[in-house]
């Protein structure tokens, strides 16, 4: 056996059981080696960042970890975009970087770099193999960190001649990760006390305590403490949502509107998620969303458990059976006229079929999506989380792939859907059910408003022309057809409608231009 | 003013007067300023691996940096792998990335990360200017450097309240680059010596000895001294080559061809050049290529004055008037059948005009390409340098904008295009004169050939799944299309000729999807 192979079993072993990869000479080995394990999936994309962002969807919706197998310096590089993402979203990730022969290195060849540099700013663990008797042992504590609570980037540096070279060393099943720490019983206490002090509190929760049963307890939590008012953090990697579900706003995008709507509040308390802030700097305006003089109590860190800290809480102040506000089922009328952020909400809304993932990178366009669906067919929301745009078509690859048999809607920017298009034939060589409408304004619209927002009233023509997109106008029809994916075209809400409707039956990726 | 303004002046005034773009939020500021300005041409790109790329291109043309502008770590991360080939290009690059406030970085908001972690391992110099005050003197220092000889990769980082605050700082214009050290009198001696003692040297020059005047010298040492012969490196910025110019051969890429042309030297003399060595390691093979035994003699370094080197060396050697053996200007036949490297190369040699740009970004397909067409109408050869693949569209963009009134033709093979096709569209909006065919052969073919050299004889389905892109085909007219640049098909000689004429004859860019 040779260090790759010895790589892939430790993989196998430690239940990571899907590589998605855009390999390159340095990773030879290791793809021979996979090609020799049926049980390893292997799924290419044609650009890394398709590669990161497709195990970043993979994991969000199966909490395990996914492999990546990237191609040295510049392999990595092109999927650091997706990564930082992934590790804002709290993602696990085994990232697998090939690397020149150890020997090899010191000749500077032409795609040497330093992959440990470029690896450490998106990484929680880094670590390159010596040699093919290190892998096994080096592997298996990538997976065991991958898989700590929530999730943590590992990249595990593969030189050519670990890869190659012959090693009787056993295989390693990787440690479970420890379990997340809980609260202790007397914060728990002093945050009830909070809770009871009839003093106005928002209760901030994120990470893994947005799926169905913690939302619950939040939502039991909230019904028996009138005074608490719940929210998500601004971005979210995964939501469970719907009718029946317990609804939840998140902390808004523009600094007023939060700054706004938290105003009143004396305490703060946050569950997996993190004292609130503006997603960039404004002129005059504040970083921290939260009031002067509001208390923030951290019950449980994102790196901590948080669904156990709702359980105590719930239980601190007798309210676990308390009857939490869920969503009725209530869809908007349809909107039947040309196409804006409103028509289109209507026509998704009414169009989200029971259990359906949807992909949001819809920026501006989707500013109004997220309440609007509250009331539809319950449903899993995934989110852009990091601000790296780009991460829609990957992210719903991997979402696709980790869930084949539920349905997919991935609300896509233009703008945004151009960094990583590419993705649209892994989603065709895949065959996955996915759906994507991509809102086709033609224009970096957020960075029209961003631009008044920094205080530029009239933009200039030469402004003006790094933020429109329509010289030339893209043809989003040709571009998925250009990569085997079929694809429609709508102006209209009722278009779109019959569009949706047979981007979901259709075997294999549907994509429809939404022209606004 | 200002510190936006203060950067853009700065720019101008050290005659940085391009900018490639794809910008955020936290540089609307900078955007503004450069909107002020009219003589500071802006170029958007898609995503920032177009930009960085065309940066490269554009700067091998003109040997005058190109600035970028790139949106946060994420932003740079997405351009770090055309960086890295500008890096090993030895091309100079003035790199403005864009970072939230000073103070609200401490936030750690969705999109902060660590910028110059991300921007060391590409970057000869990186700097964060704290305020507005220092952005003039950082920005100038970062052109010094990127215009020291033969370039260097300057990463500035933009707080966005270093740009938005007001600064009164004058403007400083960027000093001079020290110039390059030539060698000194008695090294030229001991070299002369070399060439003249009878035995087999191989004169290997790199970086901007490949342009006429320093190759014509190169040409006359090597008639003057017959026991000398002349090689390029395997990967060359920039070559200026065809008919009337004297032809050089590169050093090649696969390890066995390389070591044995050149087993029989006893000397290798290196002129910004760096000692040959394997673009990968494999079992068994060498790292580097010259013969145990061989001396290695760096008359100048890549950062030294070859051109001044080989004026020296010719002097001493009296050889200055010698005829350099130049091309003849000579066609191949054209062949007509279906398209194989053989046909497509005998096709372009007979196709590419006087004073073209050819740019290489070819891998399989090409491997024959530049001995064929060193007999062609003299014209200038790009090549991508670096290894990472994605730099085809990219450049050309960057070398059509610096050399509007040339032709340019881009030789494209199609896995490496479709890393960064984005780059179609830049083309098209600004209206560039570029002719690009892609090859293709639907396959990352280079990894088949790898495959079987790392020791791999017959690969499965899952390692043909990882190397083989034709499920589904690519359709790059669609693709092409899509993103508003015309195009056509071409499956044999005869067809594919008239299609680059078709090109070269249109406004603006025209893609040809040769196929295979």
């Amino acid at each position: 056996m040779n260090g790759a192979e010895s790589l892939v079993k430790t993989l196998l072993a430690g239940g990571v059981d899907i590589c998605f990869t855009n390999p390159g000479t340095s990773e030879m080995h290791f793809v021979a080696a996979l090609d020799a394990h049926a049980d390893m999936r292997c799924v290419l994309g044609l650009q890394e960042n398709v590669v990161t962002g497709a195990a970043d969807g993979y994991t969000r919706m199966t909490d395990k970890p996914a492999a990546t197998l990237l191609h040295l310096g510049p392999g990595l590089s092109n999927g650091l975009a997706n990564i930082h993402n992934a590790k804002k979203s709290r993602t696990g990730m085994v990232n697998v970087v090939g690397d020149h022969a150890t020997y090899h290195r010191k000749y500077n060849a032409p795609l040497t770099s330093d992959i440990e540099g470029i690896a450490h700013p998106v990484s929680h663990w880094v670590r390159t193999s010596p040699t093919a008797d290190d892998l096994s042992t080096d592997a298996a504590e990538a997976i065991t960190r991958a898989g700590t609570h929530p999730g943590q980037i590992t990249t595990l540096i593969l030189p050519a001649d670990s890869a190659w070279t012959e090693t009787d060393k056993p295989i390693i099943t990787a440690a479970t990760a420890p379990a997340p720490a809980g609260p202790d019983a007397d914060r728990v206490c002093e945050i009830a006390r909070v809770l009871k002090s009839g003093e106005p509190v928002v209760l901030i929760i994120g990470g893994r305590t947005l799926r169905e049963a913690p939302l619950g307890l939040a939502g039991a939590i909230v019904a028996g403490t009138p005074n608490t008012t719940l929210k998500a953090e601004a971005a979210n990697a995964r939501v469970e949502r719907g009718a029946g579900r317990v609804a939840i706003d998140r902390i808004p995008y523009p600094v007023d509107i939060a700054v706004d709507q938290l105003k009143g509040f004396k305490h703060a308390v946050l569950i997996e998620a993190r004292d609130p802030v503006a997603f960039f700097a404004y002129p005059g305006k504040p970083s921290r969303f939260l009031p002067e003089g509001c208390e923030v109590h951290e019950l449980a860190a994102p790196e901590d458990n948080g669904l156990l800290a709702l359980e105590m809480l719930a239980d601190e102040l007798g309210v676990r059976n308390a009857k939490p506000p869920v969503s009725d089922f209530l869809l908007p009328p349809v909107a039947n006229g040309a196409l804006d952020p409103d028509s289109i909400v209507s026509v998704v809304a009414n169009a989200i079929p029971e259990n359906a993932i949807i992909i949001d990178e819809a920026i501006t366009t989707g500013r109004q999506f997220f309440p609007v669906t509250s009331t539809a067919n319950p449903h899993t929301w995934l989110q852009i989380n990091g601000g790296a745009i780009g991460i829609g078509f990957p992210l719903a690859v991997g979402a696709a792939i980790a869930a084949p048999d539920r349905p997919l809607i991935a609300l896509q920017a233009d703008g945004s859907g151009m960094f990583t298009l590419q993705g649209l034939w892994t989603q065709a060589r895949e065959g996955l059910n996915i759906t994507t409408i991509v809102f086709h304004n033609r224009a970096y619209k957020i960075l029209l408003g961003e631009m008044r927002n920094v205080g530029v009233e009239n933009p200039g023509p030469s402004a003006l022309d790094m933020l429109e997109l329509d010289r030339p106008a893209l043809d989003w029809v040709a571009l998925a057809n250009g990569m085997g994916v079929e694809a429609g075209r709508a102006a209209d809400g009722e278009t779109l409608a019959r569009e949706i409707q047979r981007g979901l039956a259709c075997e294999g990726p549907y994509l429809i231009e939404a022209v606004m």
